[in-house]
């Protein structure tokens, strides 16, 4: 596939008609690959976030389930339906909450139904539900440079730029919404640099923002979590750049636990505070109200790296996977159809329109 | 020694003419226990942080010192005098900045010069530094107290009191400032709980404020230094208590890296936030133009523990110790000699002159 961009990581990918993705939970020690052909394999790699980030999620299975086909079509198309079907529904059950995942299954899903009504054989059908894997990624890299390309806009030459959590590369198929903006200006041949926070607990700042920014040649300084609000008082950086799990139709933005903390810090010292989402993210049915806010393991937080103890075998945790940053502390939201600015209540219903 | 309360927790005392100390650095997985009267070994405990806070710090030093001289009362007065001047020079250079240290050695050397002149035996001037040093320990513990019943009577029944870093017994000879205000409202029968940030990089509140305030039966919780903001918007703490490293005539205060962002949440959410210091933290010399903000070892970030290493082993690192708060953020200032309220730049000298 061509991109209008060099594409420099990949968080997932199709190999040899096979699905392969970087396993991030071992980044930045070791880079380790795994193909497979496998639905059970991606299922099990969904689970344990050696793929993660929602529209990896969704990508990988849609590619999963195609490497699957593929490695079946010798089947009569009435075993080919009845084993793709199984691997779906298996995959559909790995993640209770990620709308992308169902979304991209649903799409082969139809395809699916339709090689069954109309295709000569398996091999037929196999290719079907490649084509259209293939396209769900192109699409989602694709909405991903278009993103960063409205969001370059706001980038200046010589920026500084706070981000948190990672919703590069390594969250998306590829290029990223965050790491899309990024990579568009650092393109555009503007000299910008990063800070990360190393976004406890699970360090997505300091094991994947570290690696994949490196690894584009943007420079990246990495700070604990608690430094955010002082490194934005002395002028260190002038510009927040965050991604979001959800927007409500109000513009709250639920984003990784943190966010919300910079967002006050932004608004304190009067810097631009910009989420970078797709427009899948925006969720005009939902209020603030229906919110709720995943609690994780506590061993998330009594862990580092999910192995070395930090504090008492037994203590009381609470641990929240994302928070909420109220609609006044964001600055702009962009997405890959633009840039939405307030009134978000009547402007990201207008740009869903769009 | 008597108290008006009970003592569970030391950071440092004396037993058997030997100073002790409990090593906080491998808190809370083992509880080591060092008694030593070689200087030597104590300048090695302040450096390597196995003693950490700066009233501690001061405290120790005055017992080690005390401690060496009770073990070297048989030889002649000029030689003792000479010996113990070259402990207390080696133990000045520890740190370089520990204001509280160069006090309490100050008021031992003064000690150690007037036995010169007076005492009739090395013993006799031996007794003089013991019974100093350990007046300069009942004096941190009373001051504690006092600051500790100024500060209980802002604490509610039934209040969640959020805090940050370590300022309990384990920051100075015993009871702490923060630490005294939750013990003297816990004994006053308010069911107070406790949530606690981890305080990265050195994970001060995961590893000792768990294991201080356990061992005093008050309930505490667990919480990643970037969930303190949304703690707060939720409702789940009513209170923040937090010490200090300095404060300035201004009333700025300068605390542990991540106090700033928490102020900013509690005033955006309307609760209180607390400064537990004593007076000798204010520094009515220094504006907030004179305060440089140290920076420490980037490995500190890099890794967990001094150990684990959780990103790129050479990213480039940003690790400031402490962080500023504005006067405008800090509802008032706890003190051993009363609470101050703004206008800080009055009150924090009529509260120094009182």
């Amino acid at each position: 596939m061509e991109f209008k961009y060099p594409i420099k990581t990949r968080a997932v990918w199709w190999e040899r008609d096979q699905v392969c993705w970087i396993d991030t939970r071992r980044l930045p020690f070791e880079e380790v690959i795994v193909c497979t052909s496998d639905p059970g394999r991606m299922a099990k790699a969904i689970i344990d976030m050696e793929v993660r980030g929602a529209p990896a999620i969704g990508v990988a299975a849609a590619l999963a389930v195609a490497a699957y086909a593929r490695s079946i079509e010798d089947r009569s198309l009435s075993e080919f339906v009845e084993h793709v079907n199984k691997a779906i529904d298996m995959l559909w059950r790995t993640r209770p909450t990620a709308h992308n995942l169902f979304w991209a299954l649903k799409r082969i899903r139809n395809k699916l139904d339709k090689a069954k009504r109309t295709a000569s054989s398996s091999a037929e059908a196999a290719k079907a539900l490649v084509d259209e894997a293939l396209k769900i990624m192109r699409e989602d890299i694709e909405a991903n440079i278009r993103l960063g390309e409205y969001g370059a806009r706001l980038i200046e030459d010589g920026d500084v730029i706070l981000i948190h959590c990672n919703a590069g590369a390594l969250a998306t198929a590829a290029f990223g919404t965050v790491g899309g903006i990024l990579r568009v200006a650092w393109y555009q041949g503007k000299r910008i640099k990063v800070i990360t926070t190393e976004t406890r607990p699970v360090l997505q700042g300091a094991r994947l923002n570290t690696w994949e920014y490196t690894r584009e040649g943007i420079p990246v300084t990495l700070i604990t979590d608690n430094a955010a609000a002082y490194i934005i008082r002395k002028g260190l950086v002038n510009k927040v750049l965050v991604g979001a799990d959800r927007i409500t139709r109000e513009g709250y933005v639920v984003n990784k636990i943190g966010t919300y903390g910079i967002a006050l810090a932004a608004k304190r010292h009067n810097i631009p505070f910009y989420v970078a989402a797709p427009t899948s993210t925006i969720d005009l049915e939902s209020s603030i109200d229906d919110v709720v806010i995943e609690e994780r393991d506590p061993e998330e937080v009594r862990r580092v790296l999910g192995k070395y103890l930090i504090t008492m075998p037994d203590i009381p945790v609470i641990n929240y996977a994302f928070d909420v940053t109220d609609p006044d502390l964001v600055t702009a939201i962009i997405t890959e159809k633009g840039i939405v600015y307030p009134p978000y209540q009547e402007n990201l219903r207008k740009i869903i329109g769009s």
